[in-house]
Formats: structure tokens, C-alpha cells, sequence
């Protein structure tokens, strides 16, 4: 990892320019430790949430419950990995086992932490935590989707050849889903008591 | 990959509600086919570009040039892959050779298509096409940089342990790598005359 530590701009003034239901975007003028001013539009958090959780969560067979749900940004149905946001005074761990229970209707009696990742930093705030959820039991919790949600348990492979194709275009489930083999794979070469 | 097709929701009406200089948001009303209505937001092009790319370009030494900057939406400066706006009337292949030689100083003699990434499907339009760049060259265009880019030659092995680490947390970045990995071993294997 390279070590040099850049001198982080400072900020001369921000602004929220708009403020609609779900989205806060702010105009931040910052001056980098060159001299340079440069104004930037980012996207910031509403508060009404405390961050947000992806779940890969697989069951005893290895297999990892897709869901198919439709996605109004890009106006398609999209196979990806149940997330959800995390609320205020829930773990990771709890929101993770909530948004299971609603989304495909499981609950987990193991939860990993497995990475935080960011979407797109150059414009959003946003981080997101990702788990590893094994120990799946029957559970479902009412959930708030306008139509149900299709889940579709697959096989830990074929799921990984959707990530390497195009059946599953989300670059976060796309890595979330690589780097969960790595783990696993790092678990069977070092016979680690881990969930796998 | 699952056959059943969904049948999409219906638009009832749409509305840009905010435009600033970088975002548009339009808030859409829906109705799902079980008669359900729902109004939602989105993030939607301002037509001001062809889309995006993202470049994993690989020197002859089979290091990755990875890149060190500012990150307004974070805060912080990440390590990621080069990327930037396809310009009207560009390829995305011109896109990315131009973005390589403005962002680390080098040109590609060849660009091949890897796969397309949507984001943030449930609340952005966007997809952003990656490319794999070998061949490369030194060739330098003035960039729109506030400050010097790092740019960080690393050995490919190393990039996937940062994208599995927390090194590289852009999900997209990480993702291209390992797809790119996957796609080294597939040609290791068959003796596949392409760009590795």
C-alpha cells in the first residue's frame, strides 16, 4: 500500500443546493494544498438512516439467495443481493437479519462482517458494510416492496459466473460476491473454523 | 440465469425535481403490474455525455496502473482505476485512451470491452462500460485535474489483495479487477491468443 499521506484540501464554504425525499446534494468549495479552488456537488446523507448493509447470505446446500427485484433507476429487473438501510440503534448485524427476513424470508443465526465499500466517492458520501450471513432459518418479517420480491437461491459457482457475466450488472454484489469466495476459498486452504 | 420475465411497472407520470450542475433528479410515479402505485426518485442523465468508462490498463511488466485522488464525495483519497465521461461523438475505446493518457500519462495500442456495470441500479440511470488497456505507451494530454494525479503502478496480484482488502473500497474498481483476473485465468487456460 503506498504510504505517502496527500495534504487533503480544506474546505472554504458548502452549501445544500437541493433536498428532495431521498436525495441531499451539497456544493462544497474546496482549495487544494496547491492553491487550486475547485468546486464540487456531492451527495449527502439525509439522516434518516445510520448507513446502509449488503447481505450475501448462503444456505446449506452453497447456495446464495439472489433476489430479483425492480430497479427504477435504471427501469429494469435486476439479479442482485438483498441490502437494505441500517436504522437508528440497529447493528449492521441487526439491520443485515431484518432486511433478510423481509427481502427473501430467512433469518441468520451467523452474521460476518465481510468489507466496507464505497459506490461511487468521488460524488457520494455513501459507504456501505457488507456481511456474510450463514445459519439460514425460515423467518419472514413484512417487508415495504411494492410487489413481492423473486428470490433465487443459487448455486455458489453459477453465482459467480453471473458476477464474471453480465446476469448481474451491481458492482457492489459483483464484488461482494468475489470477495466471499476468497474468503471461503482462504478458509478451505487454512481449515479455519470460520462459517464456510 | 432464471427465464421468468417480469412484467415492468407502468409510468403514470415523471418530473424533474431538482438540476444543479452535476445532478438531475426526476421523481417518477409507477404502477406495478399487481396495482400497486409507488413514486420514486432517481438520478437521470443531464445529457451532457455518452455515459462512462472505466480502464484497467495493464503495463507489460503485468502491473495495473492504479490511481491515487481526491475524493469529494468521501473526503478522503482513494486508490482506484482511471475512469471518466465519454465525450459525444467518442467510442468508448477513444473515451478510454484519451482519460488514460490525461490521467496517467500513458496511451493503449489496445483496448478491449470487458463488461458493463450498473451502480447503483435502484436509484441511478447509469452504467459504466470497462475496458482492459494493454500495449501502453507513453503519451501525456493535459487534464482538468485541480492537482497531480498519483499514479501507482502495482503488480496485479497486489491489486486483487488491495481490492480484497481494504485498500481499494470503490466497489466498481474492485469488481473490474477481479473480472479481469478471472478473464487472465481463462486465457492462461485455453492458450486464447487475446490481449494477456
Amino acid at each position: 500500500m503506498p504510504n505517502k499521506t496527500p495534504i487533503k484540501p480544506s474546505v472554504l464554504s458548502e452549501e445544500i443546493i437541493a433536498d428532495t425525499a431521498i436525495f441531499r446534494i451539497q456544493s462544497q468549495k474546496l482549495k487544494f494544498s496547491n492553491g487550486v479552488e475547485r468546486t464540487y456537488e456531492r451527495l449527502v446523507p439525509k439522516g434518516n438512516h445510520a448507513g446502509a448493509v449488503m447481505i450475501v447470505a448462503v444456505n446449506d446446500q452453497n447456495q446464495v439467495m439472489l433476489i430479483r427485484e425492480y430497479s427504477a433507476g435504471t427501469e429494469s429487473y435486476e439479479l442482485s443481493l438483498p441490502k437494505g438501510l441500517v436504522e437508528h440503534g440497529e447493528t449492521i448485524f441487526d439491520a443485515a437479519n431484518r432486511e433478510l427476513k423481509e427481502e427473501i424470508g430467512y433469518g441468520a443465526e451467523n452474521i460476518e462482517f465481510l468489507t466496507e465499500m464505497t459506490v461511487s466517492p468521488g460524488y457520494m458520501s455513501y459507504r456501505l458494510q457488507v456481511v456474510v450471513a450463514t445459519g439460514l432459518y425460515p423467518e419472514r418479517l413484512e417487508g415495504d416492496e411494492p410487489e413481492p420480491i423473486e428470490v433465487v437461491p443459487t448455486d455458489f459457482d453459477l453465482a459467480i459466473e453471473y458476477a464474471n457475466g453480465n446476469e448481474i450488472t451491481e458492482a457492489r454484489a459483483v464484488a461482494a460476491l468475489y470477495m466471499t469466495r476468497e474468503l471461503k476459498l482462504s478458509r478451505e486452504d487454512s481449515s479455519d473454523s470460520g462459517l464456510f
